[in-house]
């Protein structure tokens, strides 16, 4: 029910039980085509394997709901399932010599990594929408506001090129994530397997090759999760300040969607998109320092740490793709009221006094490096 | 999928979107019938409000999921529907003189009592096995250790003493959350309705009447998230100690259910309840800061930190609650090895020393005031 | 430098290394006359025990400094220097048969205690402050503001009733950690000591005898950090108000302090104690995290989580201390602009309709309530 | 006193009030001499400004303290501090155009650098103990343990090669913080400066050029703070490792340093390093959320989020200074006893199987990665 704010948008989808049992299934299925063209075993057991790997919806979550609940792990439920819908014959070389963190470790990666599909899709409309905005009010005037007083003329152009700057800003570093933390993790049972299984299952699968398998030295998800939660931030200042100049009493701003009619008082038009994505984005925190938290493993694998990270990212990514799509509607359908802006600062204390000299020179500024990070 | 582990037992049955619809039909029907006796709306639309309310499978989760996504709360669209099911007569009086968040609020509360009796079953059961480990093991000598370094012979039966006191905290706060912070919200659009209306729907519910309305004062749900997160730490005390009593080189302690094999290696019998009950720990600290986050609202209502707290508060229950289920599991099939337990006290620096004179005479004193605390 | 804002008032200095210290002298000397009562001591040692630890400043807080550095405990240190300064004939019965966590725990809640003295000060002012305003204005007519849109009227004494409700209520909390949360932590290495030490010892310091000690069931230091917690959120929800309707397009309240020039504009006036309010609630939710997490502990003493917990609940405290302050501050020299009240509501959508019924009678129950809270 | 604990090593000396009114005193003269540079004020009115500002000394820490108490920051009173020692002619050119943001924001970048050089010595010093610990015991078997349950064997050369990855991993992006987002702050009152003094402040100052001043998108702060987090995640990580290697029962590897002996048990030697790290560790996740929670601000200048983060970010760094300095200390004087290994090995349910096929060529790998990550 709560999904309509809390999962909004296409990212959620790639985040379902059935996308984290397509995920195994993948990795699984890139194993056993790695150890096939090592030689570990027989092609036709990789081609069997894989075959059977691409059928997912063979597969039911209730057999990895019980491998859950008996052994913390969905793997020793999806491997003997996949053994018996491989045969007699293949059976032997599924998940050879791979561990249940292997599998779960590496599916979460390329859960994320599909995950980030839609939610680029998203930031750049959002980040275009506020391109077009900056470029549009690149010198309409409205009164700046410091510690919520009134404080100096600038223009909405600029108010529109910081928000401009922070998805930018926030592009670069999940692109970051996109290209250099989402590695595969396969090290078997205690992290000594040859570098060479991880690296053919890496190019499989389109995933980061690793120095090592980070089964327990959690850099990768820890920064992963870092850097949605500071997406989360740049959306959550946007919303803010939506929330803020749509105020009654300052009407810059005003959503455009249809949402926003109150329950109670028919005058209200309230500000669907901008609470929606703030309460998407104010339970990121705790979600990020939850993952931090995970980083402090025992030996070889977490007893309880490890198993804390599936739920928090998941939700975690959640929430980000959520807030995501709600400021691309906002941004998208924003409307500015600029007589209004016009009356303010006529009213403001400073009167109308010009902008700072350097505000258009920032919007270009802001306009050009915007065009160089989303081609 | 990952509910297996996040979502054991009761608990969670009680936090799903039917039981929040039926809460708020509940939180519906309480009003009319509370607006009746005070002779605000006739007896005759109560009546057949209440009659509505209480067929929860005749309304769809799918009209409050539209209705979040337009108004940012499922309850516009509830009321709506509920106007239509009523028929002509009593439409108008359905929802009288209330706001989304009089129902969201005080719907929150009951999906919150109604979960609690089960954690409350699994709580106790969890404290009854401690309990019973305790006085069974009142004069078991087993080596103490602190910073994980053997110190002096101890028992564990005062080692289990603790875990019983550490539950029996824990019961004693969520009791008075249960009485005291459970409270109804109903104060109209900006607060100021009449109070006798909060105390009929009180009364009806039988949930507590608070001094004022508190849509914009949290501290009801932000010290229930406290509580629920204070339980999960002593949780997550008892399924530590067990993970590291497990360890194969100390073997004091073994789980006894079916479940903790491994896909990988089948010497090993993994201490599967207690890591599930610590990832479900692990989630909840960040759980509650984003709830006392959510504190800092605005004017009559919050524009995103109320909407926050939703999913937060049912995920930090649904992980306390697993978490109880859990720890019940634990302690009611822990496996207590008195043989190892001896000799690893004779290996001890220490050697076999005696326990602490105090010890038994603790051992009871914790027994006694568990007697006291659940009849 | 920043404690200008993070330590402002008195709590701050209840926090010192010289009040840590000064706490576990007492501690040392309420031991040796316990024990001396006990019988376990000769009177005159512990007299003399008592008598040197009644001059902490005989003491330097660098032997202290040293201790922990090297043993990650400062009482190592300290017993040594109290064995030194009461002579050959006293020192075996120092510290007799306590561990470094029995005088930290202990002591941290002497520190505690001791801090919220000024604590309670600041707050019974500030909610005095509260009633004085909802008195004064119950009856002064405002509009609402739900989701930061202009929503019904109602009064401005409603408006500061809610505050003064929630301070209450925070206290009402407060007062239960103070009289039931503050325990002593006497139990010797590993627990098991004859609770009659801690007896005598919580009647020599005025702290809560406990069942057991609760070196590692920390629901005593965690319940206390909840309950901080949500003291800091309802004074951010106060200050957060503040800065919005003194927004300069809003005006209805105004800070009253010589606080709040501009350093680049003159015209402004800023919201400092408002804003400094803010700045420490906001970093609380986070420490209360960290408290809940530090609830995993290892045996009989925790290796890290409990180092952890004194630097927490220390910054924790005084930065509630001092958003105490603020807020008094705050509320005792708010200004309330009546006159733009009304003309806000004039302009409002609703126009000046009437405030709700109840809100007088909301205000009056608010005041009575909170005359019955603080006597 | 607790900083024994929390404020190890030379990371903290960098973070103290003095190292930041050195860093706001620099602020003030990079500005001087830049706007001499665009000849918008006269040179030699910049050469006596930088002259005065190089004597911090003369300066008093209390001026800023109450600057902060009155205007919520400390800038308001340098400038008027500044403004008297530069003498008449050059006063009206100090702080030319600048706000108490640029100056605060810009100062925090620069003690940020300046914290890092200390830190980095720290990190690679550990790294390069670590290297070594993995370089010398490449081929020592020990069992490895999933879920603190005996699994397989593997070597301590390979355990402590994942430890130099994380190592090696958080420099890397701490390297990045460092060199990409440690930049300056200077917009003026709305943001709105002409680029062109950002620039020449950012040559002066050795601090990068942004492409718009980041007064309320605080991508910088709250990544910088994300990555020590992690940081601080991998230094817990391996203190964790060692307290459980430590284990009276394990006894593999022992603490080397002076420190360690406990007060009541002359028996134990406590692992000091590593619990203490972890008591810093433990904090860090609650200070990153704070941070993150910080960006949501309002406007041209956050009311309080702002004023939030000048606490959280220095403690926060001070904390992993402080981690790191114990990490350092620990992995150059860890004692490894591979008699133990071979023997809980030869226990183990496995026996004394090989440990896996990889395990030396990982070590090699991470070995070569650590030579190319560290110059």
């Amino acid at each position: 029910m709560f999904d309509a704010i809390y999962a909004r948008g296409e990212v959620a989808v790639e985040l379902t039980d059935s996308a984290w049992l397509r995920a195994m299934l993948d990795v699984e299925a890139a194993l056993a085509r790695t150890l096939a063209e090592l030689g570990a075993i027989p092609e036709p057991a990789a081609t069997r394997i894989a075959e059977v790997c691409s059928h997912p919806d063979h597969f039911s979550v209730e057999t990895l709901d019980r491998s859950i609940a008996h052994h913390a792990t969905p793997v020793v439920g999806l491997v003997a399932a996949l053994r018996t819908a491989v045969g007699p014959e293949a059976a032997e070389h599924v998940h050879g010599g791979a561990t249940s963190q292997d599998v779960v470790d590496t599916a979460m990666m390329l859960v994320v990594r599909r995950a980030l599909v839609p939610l680029f899709a998203d930031l750049d409309a959002a980040g275009d929408a506020a391109a077009r905005l900056a470029a549009a009010h690149r010198d309409t005037p409205m009164i700046g506001r410091t510690l919520l007083q009134q404080a100096l003329p600038t223009t909405f152009g600029l108010y529109a090129a910081r928000w401009l700057d922070g998805l930018d800003q926030a592009r670069v570093h999940l692109v970051h994530v996109r290209d250099a933390e989402l590695a595969v993790q396969i090290g078997g049972p205690v992290g000594g397997r040859d570098p060479a299984v991880a690296a053919g299952v890496a190019a499989e699968l389109g995933l980061v090759e690793p120095t090592l398998g980070w089964a327990t030295i959690r850099v990768h998800p820890a920064l992963t999760a870092s850097v949605l939660g500071t997406v989360a931030g740049v959306l959550g200042k946007i919303a803010r300040d939506v929330t803020l100049l749509a105020q009654t009493e300052i009407a810059e701003l005003a959503e455009g969607g249809s949402a926003g009619g109150s329950s109670a008082m028919s005058h209200k038009h309230n500000p669907v998109a901008a609470v929606s994505a703030l309460a998407c984005v104010r339970r990121t925190p705790g979600l990020v320092a939850t993952m931090l938290g995970s980083m402090e493993s025992e030996h070889e694998r977490a007893a309880g740490a490890w198993q804390a990270e599936w739920g928090t990212l998941t939700e975690l990514l959640t929430l980000v793709g959520s807030a995501t799509a709600w400021a691309r509607e906002l941004l998208e359908h924003l409307r500015v009221d600029t007589a209004r802006m016009a009356a303010n600062l006529a009213q403001a204390p400073t009167g109308s006094a010009p902008a700072p000299d350097g505000a258009g020179a920032l919007v270009d500024r802001a306009l050009a490096a915007h065009r160089a990070v989303v081609r």
